[in-house]
């Protein structure tokens, strides 16, 4: 007979909210960011929620993790994992990883049982009456600290009209950029997405916010489109102005080179992604900071453990993010809220969605001085808004997009467009 | 205002049951084994229960421990433990290891904090209504499986009359002990305690106990005695029949070197006892297997921390043991059923204790094939008898011991009796 915490039901929505033209080094951002949303209803009738990535394959693949967990103990995550990876064993599809070509060496079943563990865990929390923060071992801080999140991007997307943003596609936009972040936020630490312009203009724009905010902990990210010597030159020349440097050059080896020859910090979320990179990452000195990101880690277990590997091996640890909604936000919130060593101000790109695009009942975040509170009623502690849902539903069927490919939408506009690592 | 789950009192009992005269390489169990019995009572009146060790020095620090947890919320563990971590930072006493010197690196707030961790776990698995293994993330097995753990002993402690089990001075009386050891508990797997006779004669043992019982995995456990050299030709002697060969020559050069020189992969609880000495022991290769052991790891959730540390870094997993009561088995089961990669039978002691000599009520465990099962109940799945506690503290009381001292015990009888690692 089934008990009150065998899954009943799992309904995954695909959703989709607007997206402005931020660039990156594979492309620009599609005026639409995709999501599923996913939910997991008990025979006792308790909802757990989880949030992942919205491509076509990717869909595909929660399908038919899903049809694997129907009628399972949501109490059991370890059975619940085992039942995903058998049901992926057959899966041959190839792509789908959800972040436009940037992240491609993460576990398919971390990335797919993700969303499940988050919502087993909601589930949990609720039946137990306490947050998830307290499933995972314990809230060590009230609220977690982010970092502002800087893009050079168009005014608007083209052929639409201009965002309340505006163009930064120099030093000067890219200040500006900042100062309507940091008033707006309160953000104590900036990151720059790189990997954009020539590497001595993304430079100058880490010297003009440093001029303006004297002192402010500044990043840059260039997805590994620099070369050693490029990387190497840049650290110099940019000096304690960076906080650390995230993903300059590709691969684990690049990276030993640059942290080798480096006075910064090196953080990555392209080159270790999943635990079988960390032991080859570890003997080789690659990295001093691993971005954890329980979406493609296989949730919130699993990502406490990434933090009690990194502490282990002298790692420190942050959080990296990619457009993502509210059920993710609160799963980042009670994971940075029990995890203790999160050593840097973690990523969201949470300012670059409008606040009205949300699947979340009413507005349960708030950023004071950059940082959010971890949410403290039971279990995620977020609800879902079903006019919400089914507005980014329908704005999901509507948009027509069905996979991320910022590449392929730069290539509209510019045709010979370059997204190769290292090409500068 | 003080909540439900505040922590209201905490006891600590000592106690003290009566052990064999099991030979080792630093001497003979002495005719009691001390454990503490630790209980955490709530606001809300549920009571957790730990166990650890006896020890007066370790009794001394799990007090300040305990004056540091009073008042604060049991749902938080990781703020308990952080507490237990300031408690600490002033305390200068040395030793207490609880171990008879042949673990003395273990992390001291580790050690000291384990059995609140189990207590906290044992408090929310009542209170949540789940078994302890729910709350490590799930059952992965109904019943966990123990090796039969083989002693060279006495016939009885001098001066008192001989045991149950009689003397084990040769490999005649190993067999006849393994033979009932098979047949009461039926163990599939064996294991033996070395380091106590020349290396020849143990390894002679072996051979009679592959004879009599032909396929059965063995293994053989000197404790460091031996120098690198006994231990790659001991090891080339026994060729397939050991399953493992366990800390057969001191430090993690030296068990690197063996490890690199045998067939048989390499197992420790000496040398890698400790988070801080993972990435050493992972980059010299010493090791192939890590025996964990929640009593000195830092409890169920650090215990699993390791387990996933050693998946990652392609090492193998299994479990030591001390001389322990109910509560410490209840804790091992519930982290053993729910730690996917258990690669080995666990060690126990279970077999040495006297069946009424216990502080749990009723008779819990059952031995069938050698396992145990896994506690379904909420939280640990048992509960203090407490005539039985008091007769087990007024053993404590007139035995007494306040330390273990296997060495000095030895020396009674044998006043020249050598306890140095690599003797061999």
């Amino acid at each position: 007979m089934a008990r009150a915490t065998t899954i009943a039901d799992i309904r995954i929505t695909p959703v989709a909210f607007a997206d402005p033209p931020l660039l990156n080094s594979v492309g620009v951002h599609e005026p639409y960011a995709l999501r599923s949303v996913i939910e997991v209803e008990t025979v006792g009738g308790t909802i757990g929620l989880g949030e992942s990535y919205g491509d076509a394959k990717h869909l595909h693949r929660l399908e038919l993790a899903a049809d694997a967990l129907l009628g399972l103990d949501i109490d059991n995550i370890a059975v619940l994992r085992r039942a995903v990876s058998i049901a992926l064993e057959n899966d041959t599809t190839e792509g789908g990883h959800g972040m436009a070509g940037m992240v491609t060496t993460s576990s398919t079943l971390d990335r797919v049982f993700s969303p499940f563990d988050v919502a087993a865990l909601d589930v949990q929390g609720q039946n137990f009456g306490v947050p998830i923060s307290t499933l995972l071992g314990g809230r060590v801080r009230d609220s977690v600290p982010f970092s502002g999140y800087l893009f050079y991007k168009w005014a608007g997307h083209p052929g639409r009209p201009e965002d309340s943003w505006g163009a930064a596609l120099d030093p000067a936009g890219i200040v500006s950029q900042a100062e309507r972040m940091v008033a707006d936020y309160g953000f104590s630490a900036l990151k720059l997405k790189g990997g954009v312009f020539a590497p001595g203009e993304e430079a100058e724009a880490i010297e003009a916010l440093s001029e303006r905010f004297p002192g402010m902990p500044l990043r840059i990210d260039p997805n590994g489109v620099w070369t050693v010597d490029t990387s190497i030159s840049v650290a110099e020349r940019l000096g304690s102005r960076l906080e650390y440097l995230e993903d300059p050059t590709p691969g684990l080896d690049g990276m030993a080179e640059v942290r080798s020859c480096v006075p910064q910090p090196l953080a990555t979320n392209m080159y270790v992604v999943a635990f079988d990179q960390i032991p080859e990452s570890a003997a080789r000195g690659s990295v001093d900071i691993v971005l954890s990101d329980h979406h493609f880690w296989g949730g919130l277990h699993r990502s406490k453990l990434l933090a009690g590997i990194a502490e282990t091996f002298s790692m420190s640890l942050s959080m990296h993010s990619n457009s993502h909604l509210g059920v993710s936000l609160a799963a980042m919130l009670h994971l940075g809220g029990s995890t203790p060593n999160i050593d840097y101000a973690c990523d969201t790109h949470w300012p670059w969605k409008n606040t009205e695009d949300d699947v979340v009942a009413g507005s349960p975040f708030e950023f004071v001085d950059g940082s959010v509170q971890v949410p403290t009623s039971p279990g995620l502690g977020v609800t879902l808004d079903r006019a919400r849902l089914a507005r980014l539903h329908q704005q999901y069927l509507d948009c027509g997009l069905r996979e991320r490919n910022d590449t392929e939408y730069m290539r509209r506009f510019n045709p010979d467009f370059d997204a190769s690592l290292a090409r500068w």
